[in-house]
């Protein structure tokens, strides 16, 4: 898809030649078709997972949780997911979906719901991928009451960052996903690309659709599960699959590109925590994550 | 209870007066008995919640996270808890309770189970308190490969911290659970208990059940949610109940009291993330966790 191909213009930011006008938005865009569930019956939803999202043969893990937040955001009483809870059980692959979600308590402020997405076997069986419980609430309804520590991550300015298209050969982990994401990370946690990781737990990166369609909630699912993994930059080669991934949406986000940080502190055992953080142009925590994932033998 | 009650030696760490002969151990103890889950008919077990474990009059959310572990390790085939994801939906109360259990996939490494604890209203209908996705496996099992950047929580010794027994006046949350535990915090994160808040969002203590038992994975899921919330340092009072609260086991424990550490750095919109870590006395992080909590208006 040239579109979607075409590198966003470093000094516009997200916006690609031809400037601001021809910007995927919010609801128009590549991410809102493939994401789109089609409502079976009340709380069941059918879905053909895009293989536009795919890094090797697998479904992009975050791309799922926006298709699993689509369906709970139909399913229950409020809008935004606050906090999303997934168990990755088996790989998705890209053809015929279907999730389904119970309505677990609504209440005032938050509702509660679980979905699950299955595939088929070839017999036609449900397999299940991917389960998640989550908390949706209403993010306009939050107060301004701000008191954080947080701080955003040091990353150079984006036309100093690399991605996928500056890289002296493909990324590891390059796929069909890369063509729709500005995805360019901080040289100083890009050593692994060239053969020499840091050793640091580290990856840091400016994020956002390559179409320039800006963030919002769902995105921001998608968004916590982009970057190369941090055992990349500790030095560790191959795939490293997530059991488990929460995150927390804290806040809408404000237009223009994302600064998203993920962190490793703890490999122990054949399995690491990550920690991701993203930010918004207006520097406020939008969203939080921690992933516990394992490390593939060979 | 005058033995739970009685408090700690400090020269002894853990030993109450008489010395560690006197101290209760893994499998016979306090802890063990109140967590035990009745098996009904298989993945349907019951329990009747003690009143030995509430805050105020609710029961405990680390120690419902141990029931429905205990409940989760006899349905599943692996024995240890490596990532529990909890979702809090009403208050727990002492009494009558049932835990129904699902399988959700069994793999050779990890099997991935789902759980909900229900109580009753007055018409006996069962009300679900809080339910969970988890990904349990086999701590025997991992390799000793630690590739770590965490360090240990600065604390003093143990001699050098409170606990309610040691506070000017009984602590604000101090309750039932108190005497079941042996909870000494870091000085420099008790000024809320003085009214002097350090406006840090940092709690610290060493912990441990007040018998002497050790720590196993199933007492880490206490000990992830059983120090004061962080919001106290932060000057805010009133109760901060959690919505979303995920732990990751990543060791077996060492005998000894643990650390336990818990950060907040993003309070926000009515929200707060309340990161714990949990050390062992062979200074390695056997848990880490995360929760999302609410901060209670009024």
């Amino acid at each position: 898809m040239p579109e979607a191909a075409s590198a966003p213009s470093p000094t516009l930011g997200f916006a690609r030649a031809g400037g601001p006008a021809s910007r995927a938005v919010i609801g128009d865009s590549e991410f809102d078709r493939d994401t789109a569930v089609t409502r079976r019956e009340p709380g069941v939803y059918d879905i053909d997972l895009s293989a536009g999202w795919t890094i090797f043969d697998a479904v992009n893990g975050g791309f799922l949780l926006a298709v699993l937040g689509r369906a709970l955001a139909d399913a229950l009483p409020h809008p935004d997911p606050f906090t999303v809870s997934a168990y990755y059980l088996t790989a998705s692959r890209p053809g015929p979906a279907v999730v389904r979600t119970q309505t677990v308590r609504t209440g005032r402020t938050l509702s509660t719901g679980q979905a699950s997405l299955f595939q088929y076997d070839d017999e036609g069986n449900e397999v299940e991928r991917i389960r998640v419980l989550a908390s949706y609430g209403d993010l306009s309804d939050l107060s301004e009451d701000v008191r954080t520590t947080a701080t955003p991550p040091a990353i150079p300015p984006l036309e100093q960052c690399f991605g996928a298209d500056d890289a002296p050969e493909p990324l590891p982990g390059g796929s069909a996903i890369a063509e729709r994401l500005m995805l360019k990370l901080d040289p100083a946690t890009l050593g692994w690309a060239v053969g020499a990781p840091s050793g640091r737990g580290e990856m840091r990166a400016w994020f956002g659709l390559a179409d320039g369609r800006d963030a919002d909630p769902l995105s921001l699912l998608l968004a916590v599960d982009a970057l190369p993994p941090t055992a990349f930059e500790i030095g560790i080669e191959g795939w490293v699959p997530t059991v488990e991934l929460t995150v927390h949406v804290r806040r809408r986000p404000a237009p223009g590109p994302l600064r998203v940080s993920i962190t490793t502190r703890n490999l122990a055992g054949g399995f690491l925590e990550e920690d991701a953080e993203v930010w918004d142009s207006e520097d406020r925590l939008v969203a939080q994550s921690r992933q516990l994932a394992r490390v593939s033998r060979g």
